[in-house]
């Protein structure tokens, strides 16, 4: 893609800088949550569903060293970008090309320890309208949630975790979705504001996990009740994930 | 029932008193809460399946004056109970002997502006523990969530509203058992203390309904951190609802 049509932007206060494309899905705060939600650690291996120009999987690659991390990216353009953007940063990503409804014999062979994904946020079989429609434009044709769930599934090691973000008012999508082999489901809710409904929400499940399904109180992006100044005012746990780069407490 | 297997117990501060079978599924705070959140006005009907002794619909009767309400339940004992309930506090309620998977007649014939219910907590096919097993019990066999569900939705008018209470971990069991024919799904979580899990959670969906799920910020139970005292310190809130006999207000 040529440079007149790529910005480069900043990630956790600048400890990552990622080339991506000017117009479509554009990585914004999204993936620097689901990358500060994930129970990493050192030596573990990671699988990125739909990666895209590799921001998640970089901001997990940049809070916990020694990472295996691969990624799945069915639009070329994105997969090479990730490599680059892996490349620029110094940080080891194994970027496969494909559909992950039709998943790669290399990635077919492999299980992992995690597996993280951030499908989009529209359904088109709803016909309802949605704030993320660029990011849909750039996904093309829609991969059914269920689909994303198997394929995250079947990548797991047992005991594996899965960890996905998506919009709050596709929850009763997402669970239907889920299947038996998870368990151990965690909700993450995110509201703009104290006394908001939610907005985004993190899942979490174990594979062959047992324990009950839990609800966590919500996470608050903002302070105060209104937008007081220009810049979004984030509260300080908030700021500590989209600018030093911090872990996600688990509420 | 035999006086002595009996309680008589305050609800709404002593503006309802209702009889109760000393052991097995007791009425508690759940269906004052249940009652409390749905929106009926004068002139509406009301379906309670699995009515037991009759506290949400006597609670709901004892807010909103001149409804037509109407309760199915499977347990002789329980149903005579909930019309000798009725008749103590003035209350009309007509109490239907059957069970919600083998609909009476009577009632396969009526449709309804509201249907309430409160479905045991305890999912015998998952195997897990729960601490509602006296419910469980005075239920006998479990009717499948999916049934209830479906049965609610029969007995709705067009654009007609469910309003449910249960458990929070149940809410992966609940939205996957939510049918096409309902839609503009609210679920309204309750925590007991700020930060906390939820606990219990409202489900609202509206049969036609369009919108958009929801996920609104918790309803907190309790004030403070932990117990301070013996008795429990309710939200103010809560307490208008559960002293008071006041609407919960959806967030």
């Amino acid at each position: 893609m040529h440079s007149d049509n790529l910005t480069r932007d900043d990630f956790l206060g600048g400890q990552l800088v990622l080339s991506q494309p000017k117009t479509g899905y554009r990585a914004g705060v999204d993936p620097v949550f689901l990358a500060s939600a994930v129970p990493a650690q050192t030596g573990q291996s990671v699988l990125e569903l739909g990666c895209g120009v590799g921001a998640a999987s970089l901001c997990l690659g940049r809070r916990v060293p020694g990472l295996e991390l691969h990624g799945i990216e069915r639009q070329a353009d994105h997969a090479e970008m990730a490599r680059k953007n892996a490349e620029d940063n110094g940080i080891s990503l194994t970027v496969h090309d494909g559909d992950l409804a039709q998943m790669p014999e290399a990635l077919r062979a492999q299980s992992f320890d995690h597996v993280i994904m951030n499908p989009p946020y529209f359904d088109r079989t709803r016909g309802s309208m949605s704030p993320h429609d660029a990011r849909e434009q750039a996904m093309g044709e829609e991969t059914p949630l269920a689909a994303w769930m198997d394929q995250a599934t079947r990548r797991l090691k047992p005991r594996g975790m899965l960890t996905m973000i998506n919009a709050a008012e596709r929850l009763p999508d997402i669970l239907s979705a889920l299947d038996d082999r998870l368990g151990s489901v965690v909700v993450q809710p995110f509201s703009a504001r104290t006394g908001r409904a939610a907005k985004l929400l993190l899942l979490q499940a174990r594979k062959g996990g047992r324990a009950a399904f839990r609800l966590s109180a919500p996470i608050v992006l903002h302070e105060g009740d209104t937008h007081t100044a220009d810049r979004e005012h984030y509260t300080p746990a908030i700021q500590a994930i989209l600018r030093d780069g911090a872990a996600l407490n688990w509420g």
